[in-house]
């Protein structure tokens, strides 16, 4: 509708200029898109909704890092670049006070990583923000969640559980209190250039957005092998000790937490030192094994996984 | 989540089966799609939200097929051929009883026109479906809105008017009675084939989705120019004809009236004889003219144009 292009055409047109690739960017049926020769695709989705995913009250400029950034992560962990994106934006009422920092966010996170807004549709309801993103990789190239083998470390690219630690303090009204815990939940870390690298050092790799095991547990089944984990070995931020009531709290937040968006890989350990080399933040966290299932150690001593390996989103019922 | 992903898997994964294109489908963090070569991508995305775009209680097979068709329509305005999409799911509940027949239209609809499904995210949260649509043209062969000359003719592929007339009978409890209108508000056609034709030939293009006065009027915006329509040459349906309580609401519906999903086109009027022996249907209701705006003639008197242009959705306030 006219009122809905005018929208568009106002707060996020010019989130496509400037960049080569975007032969026409929003305005017209579809934008055309210059994919690089001889790449393939990797398209993605994800939703985030007013009261689930985050409380309706969120800041709109980090709600639209959140909302780029949860779709970046899946293409950083196929190991793709970021060519394009699209964004659904349902709002309850056209509000300059609202679109206009979240333009100004979304503007921002998307020239952070060098990808254009090439087309969106804007509807009337409750506030929902659908983004699907489009990256390359060279053909034959990407990294899926088969392919671990046992023997290779498994690593992630940074702490666990800040996320949970976030969603915790969220649901008490002080996530404001904690800066750290609020730019990890709202800003998430996207790692592309670690996932480019990873292309041909990594044998499966995954992003960290329903907790370590349930992600984890899908890199296994789909490589058809099992895992051994070292709990002191599990990054966790002060921030996120600080929330906690103890450590066995961080602990339980880094292995099941949702939200974090880190990046899960397995590749064999020689390669460590190349990436560290290049600056890539490592944290090995355990070894693939031939073994199914996960196993939890301390030390020599298998430790209880938890109950619950699965996910609570804000708001989850 | 993991609830989510099982939910994905179960009654969507196969829509991205064999289909060469597909290097990965649903269930990793991003599919992995083959892009021909030489080729542009079009993108583009809509949502159709319950209450707003169509009845809580509309029937998920149907909803389904106009929830693909609306985006279809999108790509086959710009000539460009479906490679890929992905789907978001909003859902009050994880309902075998409306995901079953859901999932079902969607295969069907998909089958249709030879598209993939390849990614998807499903929420909690009211009934809201977004479609991102991926395709491709040869390089520089989009149909853009701008390109429209003085002197083409002005053409849609079919009758216009019957979203408008469905949604009347929608809003009157009574769409059921009217399976032409039915169909045409939840499986409108979309001529793929046709907007492949008209690369060649067609100056300019756009699907009709929310009037034809908005809908023409951006393609002479956009490529700086008018039109004279012919009020008598606007196909109208029976089904509409037998809707409207008289010709002149039937008219008003054809210029003003949302949902119809055909393509718009101007091309010169030579290239007329070559689509018809093809067997595409044409209808041509005016010609393009110099003089900026849109001016409606009933033979040779002009007629003075709707007041209103725009476009309502079944529930707009």
């Amino acid at each position: 509708m006219s009122a809905e292009f005018a929208l568009i055409e106002r707060y996020f047109a010019q989130l496509g200029n400037g960049y080569p690739a975007v032969v026409l960017g929003i305005g017209d049926d579809a934008a055309v898109v210059q994919p690089p020769d001889g790449q393939e695709l990797t398209m993605s989705t994800d939703t985030l909704l007013a009261g689930v995913h985050f409380p309706h009250a969120a800041p709109p400029e980090l709600l639209a890092w959140r909302a780029l950034q949860v779709n970046l992560s899946d293409l950083a962990a196929m190991g793709a670049e970021p060519l394009a994106f699209t964004l659904a934006l349902s709002l309850p009422a056209i509000d300059d006070q609202w679109l206009r920092p979240f333009a100004a966010g979304l503007a921002a996170c998307a020239k952070n990583s060098g990808i254009p807004l090439v087309g969106g549709d804007t509807t009337s309801g409750s506030l929902a923000i659908t983004i699907t993103v489009l990256g390359s990789v060279p053909r034959g190239q990407a990294l899926t969640r088969a392919g671990a083998r046992a023997g290779d470390g498994i690593y992630v690219d940074g702490t666990l559980g800040d996320g949970a630690a976030a969603l915790h303090l969220l649901t008490q009204g002080s996530l404001q209190d904690s800066p750290a815990l609020q730019q990890r939940f709202y800003q998430p870390e996207v790692n592309l250039p670690l996932g480019v690298a990873l292309r041909s050092l990594a044998h499966a790799a995954i992003d960290v957005s329903d907790g370590l095991l349930a992600d984890l547990g899908h890199v296994l089944s789909a490589s058809s092998v099992g895992a051994e984990l070292q709990l002191t070995a599990l990054p966790v931020s002060e921030a996120s000790r600080a929330a906690a009531s103890n450590l066995a709290q961080s602990q339980l937040w880094s292995l099941t937490g949702g939200d974090d968006y880190r990046l899960c890989f397995t590749m064999p350990p020689e390669h460590e030192q190349q990436l560290s080399e290049q600056g890539y933040e490592l944290n090995r966290i355990g070894t693939v094994s031939t073994e199914p299932g996960i196993r939890l150690y301390e030390g020599a001593v298998e430790k209880p996984l938890p109950e619950r390996t699965g996910y609570e989103h804000f708001g989850h019922q």
